[in-house]
C-alpha cells in the first residue's frame, strides 16, 4: 500500500447529544474529549484491553497528556467518526492521535494527541505490554507508521509572534 | 508583591461527581476536562464574559486549543479545586492555564494550557475584545505576569528518547 493511501480506522461514530452543548450552541470542549475518550476505550479493545482482556492481564492503560486542537464548531445532532492512528510506541508507552470528522463531508472538526501508558492495577505502576497486548499492537504500530502524520503532532501552544 | 507569593485565583471547587468515574474507578480523563471547561467559564465571568455581559458585547470565547496533563488518579467524591493564571494575551487571544488540586492537600491533580479566542458571535469570526473586557482583562494579564510559569507550560508530546 502506497503512502497516504489506507482504509481509516474508525474508533467512534455517533451523533452530538444534546447533553454535550453548552451556551453557544455547539458541542462543548470538554465533550469533543469525551468522544475521543470513547474512541481511547474502543482501541483499547481492538488491542486486547478490552474488559475480559483487563480482566485477564491485570493492565489497563492511563492517559498522561492529551493536545487538543478545536478546528471547527459542531452542532446538536451531527453525525461524527473518530479516525485513529498510532504514531508510535515503546515497551509500555503509545503515541496516539485521534481525528473527529464529520460523518457527512470528512470535515475535520478536531483532533487529539495522546501519550498513554500501559498500568499493572495491581500497583497501580506502569508496567510493560502483557504479550498477548504487545503481540496486536505491533503490527498496527508498523502499519500506521506508513500513513501520512497529521500536521497537528508535536505542536505546543504560543501566541503568534507579531511579525515585523 | 514578590515573585511566586500570590493568592491564588481559584475558579472552580467541588467535588468529583459518580458520573465522570471510568471503569478504572478514577475521573475519566474527558472529564478532568469538563472541570477546567467550567473553570474557564467561571473566569469569563472574571473579564465580563457572563451571560449578560456576552448578550452586551456580542461576544464569547472559543477553544482553539488545550494541552492536558493528568498527573494523579482522583477518585469519586474528592474535593477538589481549580486555580488559573492567565499567562499571556494580544487583542483578541488569551493563553490560559488551570491547575486541578485536591483541596486538603494542594496535591496537583492535573493541568492545562488553553489557546481562546474572542469571538463575535454575529460571525461567528474572531474578533479584538470588547473595550469593557479589555479594561477587565489587561490588568489581570499585568499581575498574574509576575506568578512563577508552571512547568508544563509549552509542552509537546513525545516518545521519551532512550538514554545512550
Amino acid at each position: 500500500m502506497s503512502e497516504g493511501v489506507h482504509d481509516p480506522l474508525v474508533t467512534w461514530r455517533g451523533t452530538v447529544s444534546p447533553d454535550w452543548v453548552d451556551y453557544n450552541g455547539h458541542l462543548r470542549d470538554a465533550y469533543y474529549g469525551l468522544i475521543f475518550s470513547f474512541a481511547t476505550d474502543a482501541w483499547m479493545d481492538q488491542i486486547g484491553l478490552d474488559e475480559p482482556g483487563r480482566a485477564e492481564t491485570g493492565h489497563t492503560i492511563y492517559t498522561l497528556e492529551s493536545h487538543q486542537n478545536f478546528l471547527l464548531e459542531v452542532a446538536v445532532d451531527t453525525a461524527v467518526e473518530v479516525h485513529t492512528q498510532v504514531l508510535g510506541a515503546d515497551h509500555k508507552r503509545v503515541q496516539l492521535f485521534h481525528t473527529l470528522l464529520r460523518s457527512d463531508n470528512a470535515a475535520v472538526l478536531a483532533t487529539t494527541e495522546l501519550m498513554l501508558c500501559n498500568i499493572d492495577t495491581t500497583g497501580p505502576r506502569s508496567a510493560a505490554f502483557a504479550p498477548s497486548v504487545a503481540a496486536l499492537l505491533q503490527p498496527m504500530v508498523q502499519a500506521h507508521g506508513h500513513w501520512p502524520r497529521p500536521p497537528q503532532v508535536g505542536r505546543s501552544i504560543a501566541l503568534p509572534t507579531a511579525t515585523p
